[in-house]
């Protein structure tokens, strides 16, 4: 079914006039068309009897066409207010709705009066839970996507393990991997990547500069690419000649939770339960205190995007969702170290994308 | 006067009793502190009477405090209400604000409803012009990292150029172009690079691909740098081989409409002013028709802020504030040409911070 069609039946069920979304990443779910407006603004309005139409800008139009769009797209210019076409739009299709659904985690308090002003009474609801819960479950074509883009993934890794060498910087061995990237026809990394060495690992947030490689050191990689718009996302941590056994036993500890969170993943677990599945591990461990995140998140369009698999969060898997699992320990004494990988819920059990390897990987000086 | 002194003004002068910014692009010009919270809770909260505090994940505090922030900040993790934390720092502070200012432009809807049930009965209003009116008129320390910004862009477009050779892909030139910005320590591009050829030079949002360079192409780049926080955005057109007098004529057009733009800038002109007389160059010129876009847009931390330099905006222009002038014929019969560059409001007129020679330059095969 179109995401359309899907939306038109919410509406029908919750009795509600139109839906209009707005977040890039949404837009694109809905329309097929992928674009960043900026502060212009982008949406598609759905109605519950009537057709939809997506708002862009006017230089734009062509492109929501060529992207398989085959409703109405109508464009504004720089000096129009967008507002007016949108209404025009809207007018053509009947009497105005009086309740519309919105993404209330995105739409901004500005946009939201401007709507209040211009659809007089109209009850404005939440669209978020809808979205998500569409989004959450990817199809067959999606997952293809997502299998590619891992794939580019397991690759970017594997480049830059062969970069390493003494007294290269991490920012050296980071271009050297998105050269290949695009050679390989990647218009998009899915995040700034991340390579982090020696002390710098046991920064979860670093950021990647002109520290020398030294023998010794773990590197930690954190990338992903976007693959026809849906986003890999993997961290692989490597040793540049041969550790001390104080990494070693973190390494040991991060790689068997992350095995322990993946092996539990199968429809009705629940999110808290995948956190659970490592931190027990990295707490009987000792080093309960240096994982300081939680395991994971949705991945798809955005490469952060529902659920938070968070120690609280409830939400029992489906098949078909797909998330990361990303166990880390950060002892600024010791070393850092993060394994992440993109998996899959199937009907019975898990799929795991990102296939580089979790043995612990030295590199030979 | 610090930032958060004059937000405090404001906030005496309007009567308000709390300002809550939540843009990571504010938090940084607020605070100091530059991070990209994905969907987690970032924020700094300013008091009428009483010490701000930074909200943000718990992992970030010691980054807030090493980036220069003097006040507090609190922490949260995965695994807690943020909006808990920042509700423990508010009371600490004395009564709940009855009246705050927010972002509305950015704030999304999900947010304000949630400070709705916690200030119960508060006022909201629009922080929106306070921000958009003390960042649009930069500081010297601002402008130093606008013009060393610019001088790298300047320098980008130098290794494009150079990089320029028949058969070459454009994806090539750009992968080139960004290692060499690597090299010069330079973390991140302000926006993706763009570099188009031959006839793909008409599409004034193209993408960057496999299309090979040959003679008689213009190629066009537009790209820009992001340095200590703060944004580039250049455009140039340059050919390679001789172009056709169709060509020529364009890019002519094109460079005596951005020069009397340019020439225009001075305290008081209005934004539609500097459009005009772009715009007026093009349409005498019979090319009216291509030139589908505003004439410039704000610069500084956010690559597109305030104000959006339009055909109708009768803003005013003032010494400090920096924005791009970038006129472009898209003409998909002939090419495409787009000359922008990066201007400052000077006392008496204008400094350019972008300095790459607009003659057309003609690289030889």
């Amino acid at each position: 079914m179109s995401k359309v069609k899907e939306i038109q039946q919410f509406l029908q069920k919750e009795n509600l006039d139109a839906a209009f979304i707005t977040t890039p990443d949404n837009v694109f779910y809905v329309s097929g068309f992928q674009s960043d407006p900026h502060e212009r603004l982008l949406g598609v309005m759905v109605f519950k009897d009537a057709e939809p139409f997506v708002i862009c800008p006017l230089m734009e139009v062509p492109d929501v066409k060529t992207a398989g769009w085959s409703y109405d797209a109508v464009g504004h210019e720089d000096t129009d207010d967008a507002w007016d076409i949108v209404m025009e739009a809207v007018r053509k299709r009947g009497e105005l709705p009086a309740s519309i659904a919105i993404e209330k985690s995105h739409l901004t308090v500005e946009r939201l009066e401007r709507m209040n002003e211009l659809f007089t009474g109209a009850k404005f609801v939440r669209l978020d839970e809808q979205l998500n819960g569409m989004r959450n479950i990817k199809s067959e074509d999606e997952l293809n996507n997502l299998r590619k883009a891992a794939e580019l993934a397991d690759y970017a890794i594997e480049v830059g393990c062969r970069e390493i060498a003494e007294g290269k910087t991490e920012l050296e061995i980071l271009m050297a991997i998105e050269f290949e990237m695009k050679k390989k026809g990647v218009q998009k990394m899915s995040f700034d990547t991340m390579v982090l060495s020696g002390p710098k690992t046991a920064s979860p947030h670093g950021t990647p500069g002109d520290r020398k490689i030294q023998k010794g050191d773990f590197i930690l990689f954190d990338l992903g690419v976007v693959y026809n718009g849906y986003c890999s996302d993997i961290t692989r941590t490597v040793a540049f000649g041969e550790p001390t056994d104080a990494m070693r036993e973190i390494y040991e500890t991060v790689r068997k939770a992350e095995q322990a969170a993946v092996d539990l993943v199968r429809p009705g677990v629940k999110a808290m339960e995948i956190d659970k599945a490592a931190r027990d591990v990295i707490d009987q461990a000792g080093y309960g205190e240096y994982f300081t995140h939680r395991i994971g998140h949705g991945l798809g369009i955005s490469v952060h995007e529902f659920p938070s698999m968070t120690g609280t969060n409830e939400f029992a898997l489906v098949e078909g969702m797909v998330f990361t699992i990303e166990p880390g320990i950060y002892n600024p004494a010791v070393t850092g170290v993060r394994i992440e990988d993109d998996v899959v819920v199937t009907a019975d059990g898990v799929e795991v994308l990102t296939k580089f390897p979790k043995e612990l990987q030295i590199i030979q000086p």
